[in-house]
C-alpha cells in the first residue's frame, strides 16, 4: 500500500509521525509532499523551514521541548551575525541549523534542484517516508498588510510604492517577526505561476492508495501545495480517496496561528469552515473524506463523508490511531 | 607620518600589533595592505584568512593559545557540516569564524567589492589601522605538486591531465591538509594577470612617509601583494624608503612554513636570502633597508642598508621596538 501525504510545518511533521508509525505496522510506504511556500533566502543561506522540520522530527533531531529546530541546539554563529549587524535579527537561526542550510545552499548553487537535495540531505536523517517539496522552483508565500498598520508595527514600508495603501512582506517576517499581530489582507504565493510541481509528487498522488491531507495549516501550509499549477488537478483525478484530516478542534487550530490565517481570508475557525474551504471532490473540491474531533462531531460538508475521531497528536500512538480512522474512513 | 605595512598572516597580525602600538606613541597613521593568496570559497562561504587574522589579532578576538581563529570558538557547525559528510572536512571552521564569512559572503555577493566589505568588517572590530586587501579581485594561491608525490599523500589526482606529471591544489590544501609535507614545485597565483590593486593601495604606498614588509613569509604572504600588477612598480617608484623584516631567524622561520616555501622556489632560507630575494631598490628590487636579527648581523644584501635589532616579536613592546628600528633604519 502506498499513502500519500500532502503537509507542512510542525502539526505536518508531527502527523506524519504517526503516519510512519501506523505505515510500518500494515508494512505501507509513505510519501510526503511538503509545503515550500515558508522557505526564505537570509544571510544568503536557503531556508526551508517545513522540510526541514519534518526532516529533523523524523529523523529524530528535533527540539521537542521548543518545538521547532534541532535538538541541542547553540546560537553562537546569530549572535556573531548581531554583533556585525547582520539583518535581520529576529530569525532564529542555529548553528546545528545553519549547518543544514549551508549545505543545502551549496548543493542548489551547484545546480541541484531541491528534491534532489532534500533527498541527500535525508541520506542522513533516514526519515522513514520519501519526503519531496511540493516544487523545485522558488515559490515563496508573502502577506500583504495594510500600509499604516504595518508601520505602526515596525516594517519598514519606504519600498512599497507611494501610492499604494497595502505593503507586503515575507511569510517569515509576518509570522515569526510581528507574530501575526499585524492583519493579513491576504496571501501571495511568489513564484506560483512559474513553479512545476517536483519530480515523483503527481505520480505519487496518482498511484497512492490513499492521500492525506496532514492536520497543517490550510492557507499557508496546504494551499500553497495547491498553487503549484497541476497538483491540484493531480489531486482531483487521483483514483484514490482524498481524506483531509482537520488542523481545527473546537474553533481553535491544533497549534500555530491558523485562526489569523483562516480570518484573513474569511473563512470561519471551524472544522466546517476548513473542511468547506477544501470542498468535496464531487463539487469542484478535493475531500472525499474528512475527519474530524469528536468535539466537532456534527460537522458536514456537502458531498463529503465525515467521521469523527480524537485528534489530538499526543504521542505517536495516538496519532497512528487517527491515521487508521482516516485510513478507515478512506476505506483502504 | 603615514606608514605603510605590507603584511599577511599570523606573522603579519603580529608585527601590525606592535606597529599600531609604536604609532600610538609618535602620532602615526597605519595602513595595512594585506595578502588575498590565502583565500578560498568552502561550503560556498568567502575565507579571507589573512585579512581575518589581523583583524581579529588587531581587535583583540583571536585565539592567542591556538594561533589562528576566533577566541572562546566553538565548531558546532562543522562537526554537522561532517555529519552531512560535506567536503572538506580538514579545513577549521569555527562557528564565530563563519559568522564573519557569512557576513562578507552577503555583502560580496551583494556586489561590494572585497576592500568595502572589509572596511565594514571593521566596523566592528576597530583594528585601529586601515586595513586593505591587496586586491578585490579574486587572486588565490595555488601550489604545483609532483603528481606521484600528491597521490601518495592522498590528492585527488584524477582532475589532472592524464598526461601531466603535476597537479595543482589550492594553498590551503597544501598548508592546511598536507601540513605542507609535500614539497612545492611552484606556486601560481591564478587570477593575478587580472587583478588590479585595491583601491586606496597605491596612494597607501606614493603616500607614505616609509613602506614596511612585515616579517611574513616572503612566497605566500609577501609575493601574492606584489603578483597584483601595479603593486610593485608602485613599491618602487614611492619616494619613501621601504624596509623589510626578515621572518628568518638564524636560518629557521620565526614561525609557520617559511622553509619549506622558500626551498621550494631554490631560496635559502636565511635573512641573507630572504633579503636577496627582495633585493635593493637600486638593483631593480624593492628594499632600501633590511632588518634582521642580530644573529644574522653578518648578513649583507648588495645596495641595502642592513641593520640589526632583536625580532622576536614576543609582545607588544617587543615588536614596537623593532617598529622603531626599521623606521631609524628608513631614516623617518
Amino acid at each position: 500500500m502506498h499513502i500519500t501525504v500532502i503537509a507542512g510545518g510542525i502539526g505536518g511533521a508531527k502527523f506524519l509521525q504517526g503516519v510512519r508509525a501506523h505505515a510500518r505496522t500494515i508494512g505501507a510506504e509513505v510519501t510526503a509532499i511538503i509545503n515550500v511556500g515558508d522557505d526564505v533566502t537570509m544571510h544568503g543561506l536557503r531556508i526551508c523551514p517545513d522540510l526541514d522540520s519534518v526532516m529533523y522530527t523524523l529523523g529524530g533531531g528535533n527540539d521537542v521541548e521548543r518545538g521547532w529546530g534541532r535538538a541541542k541546539e547553540t546560537f553562537v554563529v546569530k549572535e556573531e551575525l548581531n554583533a556585525y549587524g547582520m539583518a535581520p535579527e529576529w530569525f532564529g537561526l542555529g548553528d546545528r541549523d545553519i549547518a543544514t542550510h549551508l549545505t543545502r545552499t551549496v548543493m542548489l548553487n551547484a545546480g541541484y534542484p531541491l528534491s534532489a537535495v532534500t533527498e541527500a540531505l535525508c541520506r542522513r536523517w533516514q526519515p522513514g517516508v520519501r519526503m519531496i517539496p511540493a516544487t523545485d522552483e522558488r515559490m515563496e508565500t508573502h502577506v500583504a498588510l495594510r500600509r499604516d498598520e504595518a508601520e505602526a508595527a515596525g516594517v519598514d514600508v519606504s519600498t512599497a510604492p507611494a501610492e499604494s495603501e497595502q505593503v507586503v512582506v515575507h511569510f517569515q517576517e509576518w509570522w515569526v517577526r510581528l507574530r501575526g499581530r499585524v492583519d493579513a489582507q491576504r496571501f501571495i504565493f511568489i513564484g506560483a505561476d512559474q513553479a512545476k510541481p517536483a519530480p515523483g509528487t503527481l505520480e505519487a498522488i496518482a498511484g497512492a492508495d490513499i492521500v492525506l491531507l496532514a492536520p497543517s495549516n490550510p492557507i499557508v501550509s496546504i494551499a500553497p501545495v495547491f498553487a503549484v499549477p497541476g497538483m491540484r488537478d493531480a489531486l482531483r483525478s487521483t483514483p484514490a480517496p482524498v481524506v483531509g484530516v482537520s488542523p481545527i478542534i473546537g474553533g481553535s487550530p491544533v497549534r500555530g496561528m491558523a485562526d489569523r490565517c483562516l480570518a484573513s481570508v474569511g473563512i470561519e475557525c471551524s472544522a466546517t469552515g476548513v473542511g468547506a474551504l477544501y470542498g468535496a471532490r464531487a463539487t469542484d473540491g478535493l475531500l472525499t473524506g474528512w475527519l474530524v474531533d469528536p468535539v466537532d462531531a456534527q460537522t458536514t460538508v456537502p458531498g463529503v463523508t465525515v467521521r469523527d475521531t480524537p485528534l489530538w497528536m499526543t504521542d505517536d500512538e495516538a496519532t497512528a490511531s487517527m491515521v487508521r480512522a482516516a485510513l478507515s474512513l478512506g476505506g483502504v
